[in-house]
């Protein structure tokens, strides 16, 4: 794998052979040393034009324990900011020697153009563009439901008919966008459930079902339901009346998760609004994945970098 | 060690099994190659919710030397102003496989709900909570005064009988407080010298002696005085008239450390505000220890790193 | 070498020393592990009073690359921007077993100070101190012209002969001062062009031919044209009249760029104000040495801390 930046050009197979590395990554997570020689001598640059300490925290402790060196690189106070082009930020990081760069950008398609334009030789990995892609968001959801299904038989298999339902604000989630792609590559029904508001103008090309009633979309009993996080720059921007409002319509409340089917399972991909999108009941419970999916993160990002990073990089 | 949160309830004999180990750690300073594979594979997690570079550099350092990884964590910017809770927070360290969490916090009391709440798996180190403990000090304090009074035969042996004079701002000081009960448990005898806006309210809890008058108490020559911090927001907040009043009253002048008993040592925590707390004469003495307790520092969170994160850490 | 704060007293051997050692440095980048153990167990400290990623980057990929390890100290939001004196930052990083401090400080002089203070046992580096020197800004520059000029053959080379013409803010420029004494200890003859309000009023003593004409400059076909980053504080201060203006009269723009002699070659220490002083044809053609220069800043920086921290640090 030359580069990982979108769930929709991952074919079945590639996906596949991911998350059986990653799953070969998560059992060196439970060693007492739980540190890989496999990617000495080589340097990771998280590039973050957002912050996000979640993500880069869980890609620098998966670069580490490969044994790689990280140098996180925040755009903030750096020439970026003093008018920098990102050609320039990404030439520079190349001749510096960086074998992969983790971008993530406020705008979407960044990464595709860092990888495109031919100005690096990283690797390059999307850690988040606008409201674009997330894709090892998507690969660790994946995962997660994967390991829920199956558990130690998981490798080698795919999500063939596993019905999920992802709750929220659908039209800004990149999470929801690369999660549609490689659940469905994957063999995954996925539906949407928003506030019309909350929902894309154009759904043509999101091979998806889509509707406006979580408590329609509960007593259908799906295997996954994953609440989205509320960004609180949405509550402000008119999007729906209040966030008691968004709540009480598309939050999982202790009512609605009372109702789910006593065998789904409830992920969110963090941080979450507690109370506003997901109750703590629900949040807590032995249903919810979420602190699954912030282990299984580490697991997922040491096998893109590994694939990235070891071997012949030419392959894809 | 499960956890080092407070040294209120560390054991005298515990307290000098740490301080052994720490003369252990210092001896490798030493040494050509400063670093130890102790502690390969194990990742460490700086959580600062308030800034504090010395204290974080040091325990980087300390973590480093062992071999450990280290992972910075400043909350501004993070999901916590996003409003995340502590406990979201600490399950994520916790998923992503944090062995140690290094926590500073502006609320007295929050490493120890970190440690109690079940929520992570990880030893806590407390590195300063509000105004209520900062044991890593108190622990290099007594190190230092050790030291220097039994130098290489310090091994094993407690502060029996010395007497330790803490000047400034006891009302705030996290230092002041984690020292009285770690002296004190260690033999030594304290007392605390400072404006009556200064000093506690209540202090039938403290096993100290306490006192208005600095010129007294350097009078009464105790082996230990140890000048605290005034920080910049107790200036405004009418704690005292001036920094000047404060000078002349409280102050380490040149005239009180000449009065002091030749063999006296002078501590403080750092950073120094020269000229207001203690004037550059006593800070730069042969008798002051301000640098070996910097360098003591490091030793000192080698060795608590090591009992919290090598071997049984289900003991205490 | 016991410290690299200038290149003013840096001899010629010296100098081609040290870039002789930067070429092995460069050799290990092109292997598959680049990491060497050289320096395993010395502690390296970034101490940076103003922001500059880049730089700040390359001497932490250097070294790393060395196996030291290495840690960022911004001041801002430290104890230093609380009134700590710079002796008291530098008496504690000391205590703390820092083996090597690169310091950049807005003080012209803050390195020399740190070094010749007595405080700190560590080797000093000037990453840039106000309007002084920035000395591996000068090396890499020399190392980049000695490869270009004589490739793989440039061991023990000097630059006798090379003509160098350096267009921009002299007047406030670090990498013009250390270019200065460093190309002309190298044997390379320097001209200066800028307007006449940002050269130096008395330019008595500086060892170089100073021209108000670019064209004229340019048709003079000197072997190197160094064109320097007009800072954007520059332009509000009436230095010159609008920054278009100044790209009309000393950017290096296409027609300018046209005429320069065929093998000259161009250089920028970044980041570029593309449009500015330096046009996007120029900096990315095959004259351009802009990318060399950055992957070269990093086998220079090794090479700094290879001299300054390992074997006998006494020398000089």
């Amino acid at each position: 794998m030359r580069h990982l930046l979108s769930t929709k050009t991952i074919t079945r197979d590639e996906a596949i052979a991911l998350l059986d590395i990653a799953e070969d990554m998560a059992d060196v997570a439970g060693r007492e040393v739980k540190k890989l020689p496999t990617l000495r001598g080589k340097t990771v640059v998280n590039l973050f034009f957002e912050d996000s300490t979640r993500t880069r925290i869980s890609f620098e402790a998966a670069a580490k324990r490969l044994s790689a060196d990280v140098i996180n690189f925040s755009a903030k106070g750096s020439s970026v900011s003093k008018g920098e082009s990102l050609k320039d930020t990404a030439q520079t990081l190349s001749a510096m020697g960086a074998d992969a760069v983790v971008i993530r950008h406020h705008a979407s398609g960044a990464p595709l153009v860092l990888a495109q334009s031919g100005w690096i030789d990283a690797g390059i990995i999307n850690a988040g563009d606008g409201t674009h892609e997330h894709p090892t968001q998507a690969l660790l959801d994946a995962f997660t439901i994967r390991r829920r299904l199956h558990g130690t038989a998981s490798r080698g298999k795919d999500l063939d008919g596993v019905t999920v339902t992802i709750v929220g604000d659908i039209l800004h989630s990149r999470v929801a966008r690369s999660n549609l792609w490689l659940l469905t590559t994957l063999g995954a029904r996925v539906s949407f459930v928003a506030p019309p508001t909350l929902l894309p103008a154009d759904t043509s090309a999101w091979p998806a079902t889509f509707g406006f009633d979580l408590d329609t979309a509960i007593d259908a009993g799906p295997d996954v339901v994953m609440m989205l996080r509320i960004q609180a720059e949405r509550m402000s921007a008119s999007f729906f009346p209040s966030p008691r409002e968004y709540a009480r319509g598309w939050g999982l409340n202790d009512e609605r998760f009372a109702r789910l089917r006593a065998d789904s399972i409830v992920m969110h991909p963090g941080p979450m609004n507690r109370g506003l999108e997901i109750s703590s009941a629900a949040a807590d419970s032995a249903r919810s994945t979420v602190l699954e999916q912030v282990a299984n993160g580490v697991s997922v990002r040491m096998a893109a970098l590994y694939l990235l990073l070891s071997g012949d990089r030419e392959d894809s």
